[in-house]
């Protein structure tokens, strides 16, 4: 449904999910179209990125942003249009990454924006909230910088058909790697292995999931891509080799628990398995990296996509109205590629 | 009690144990002395070096490195004297490191050896077995390699007044951190504070450690220097900075554990702070970084003991008949300061 009145539709955290988040977590309302003042931008939100860690932000624990206020705006990503330019470096047209959430409107005095198309449509805008931004990036760094892939390590990747895992399984076949891609259901471990070139994917829903795994990890595990958490990682632990690098952008499967699962307390036991087999295991966040390492990665990445070395798969939702129930399954695994809303459509 | 016989005492495994050793699981016995051939040499042994890591020897579970069989000898660092030489390069009297266990005597044919006094003894032939030897080089690489302190950081580091802890404390302070030593009594934390120069050190049997633990931390902990795992682990996690990172070289305090604590489970709780705050959690064993690192330790170390920067404390018990109760000791921190057997007096 495309926007045609001049409100402001957004979508506010109405109240805090205990568990997995609901319909009634989010409210839908209608506020005033914005007016830019001197030196801003009104920006018109064509593309919402979903993402799992806006989860987290749905809750007030401590976490590495703050949360999102009860009847505030929902965050997140979007790519935009100039929709009325009062600022010197902005034309109506143009098109920019912002992070005005999920609303239609905003305005901007432009610190926060970066220009995509500067009066012309990028070739696929919306890859700018996927494989050539946070997702693909969050891919590049994890897996290179933190899993230090060599040729012949055996990489085991969570989500394998999610635009983090995708990416990561693709760069690990670019060096060298044995991938052996995680995904829920034949279909997208079919895409795993037939459009993205994995060696192997298995489905975590196989009730002798740990037998395959172990199976199709014949020679041990050398860097354990996590994203999920829970039996998946259950699955893998037993498996690590000496050396083994665990980059940990993602727990997934626990976003919605309430409390800890029930015993033993096997957190001595990872403790061991990392002093006995010399294991790393690194949490990060990738806005830590953009500084450093995100030309090199838009360099890489524009060249294995213009190769047609990375393949880049997204699930396009219409409708704002859609995310709260997309952003839902989102953490039920029933998206199959980047889960984008198309918010509007272009001027 | 000094060697008298011609015979070779050693110290072999009796029976695994089930949780802590006994004496029971070890066995003096005697054999011949054994005799050099040519191109081999009979080495004395007069310090022998006690460390945690043997209780991981004395178990058949799965681990970096190969059990010691029942009926063998116990494993163990030593400095040894040659005895007698059928070898070009060494000379009755010679001083060398060694890795020839718990007993008197060895033959060797030279490919094991390092030798630490040619023709004369070192200034002090045990270091080679602590601050010089293998827990001064942990705690070398452990720190700056993995933990790579920097001015003002927060430091804890566990089992404070041992070989490993002590040089980690002290190290850290010569790179501009706060240091907070956790040991058990009271004597040693004195010893910390007073002769090592910790900032802080505390008592982790007192009933309010963990608030003492906050309280001595004000900034969070950037650096958790693991060698215990248990409640010092417990009360350290939830003190964790954004970005910290723990070298783990040791869980001294599960070594003689049976089965896993009671739940909940907290692997994903410890996961869930991985993401969340970043942490570097990473598993080394010295063995893998001699190639690398062993030469810039040793002139580091030199000059910080030759400077009095580094203090260094042995306990030095007399006889190999000891080295099983004092082993069982050094498992329960009844040590203080690195525990060697003065297996015999020098030639």
């Amino acid at each position: 449904m495309a926007q045609i009145s001049e409100n402001n539709r957004r979508i506010v955290l109405a109240s805090r999910p205990e568990g997995a988040p609901t319909e009634e977590n989010f409210r839908l309302e209608e506020s005033l179209k914005p007016v830019p003042k001197e030196g801003e931008i009104l920006l018109r939100s064509i593309y919402l990125s979903l993402d799992p860690y806006m989860r987290g932000r749905m809750s007030d624990a401590p976490s590495y942003a703050d949360p999102v206020e009860i009847d505030a705006v929902m965050v997140g990503a979007t790519v935009c249009q100039v929709e009325e330019s009062r600022h010197p470096d902005y034309q109506t047209g143009d098109w920019v990454l912002a992070y005005t959430g999920w609303q239609d409107y905003a305005v901007s005095n432009g610190a926060d924006l970066t220009i995509i198309g500067k009066g012309k449509k990028p070739e696929h805008p919306s890859y700018a909230l996927g494989i050539m931004g946070m997702p693909g990036f969050t891919a590049y760094v994890g897996l290179l910088d933190i899993g230090q892939p060599k040729q012949g390590d055996t990489l085991v990747v969570a989500a394998a058909t999610g635009p983090v895992g995708a990416t990561v399984g693709q760069i690990g076949k670019l060096k060298g790697c044995r991938v052996v891609g995680v995904a829920g259901g034949s279909e997208k471990c079919t895409y795993a292995k037939d459009v993205l070139g994995f060696d192997v994917c298995l489905d975590h829903k196989a009730p002798d999931f740990r037998e395959q795994l172990k199976e199709a990890c014949p020679n041990g595990i050398d860097i354990y891509f996590e994203s999920v958490g829970g039996k998946v990682f259950d699955a893998v632990l037993p498996r690590l080799n000496i050396g083994a690098r665990i980059p940990v952008c993602g727990l997934i499967s626990r976003y919605n628990a309430t409390e800890l699962p029930d015993g033993p307390d096997r957190l001595s036991l990872l403790m061991g398995n990392v002093l006995v087999k010399r294991i790393k295991i690194q949490g990060f966040i990738i806005f830590d990296y953009y500084e450093k390492r995100y030309e090199a990665f838009a360099k890489d990445m524009s060249e294995w996509l213009g190769g047609g070395l990375i393949k880049y798969r997204e699930q396009i939702v219409e409708g704002l109205e859609s995310a709260p129930n997309a952003f839902i399954g989102l953490l039920e695994g029933q998206n199959f590629g980047k889960l984008v809303i198309q918010v509007d459509k272009e001027l």
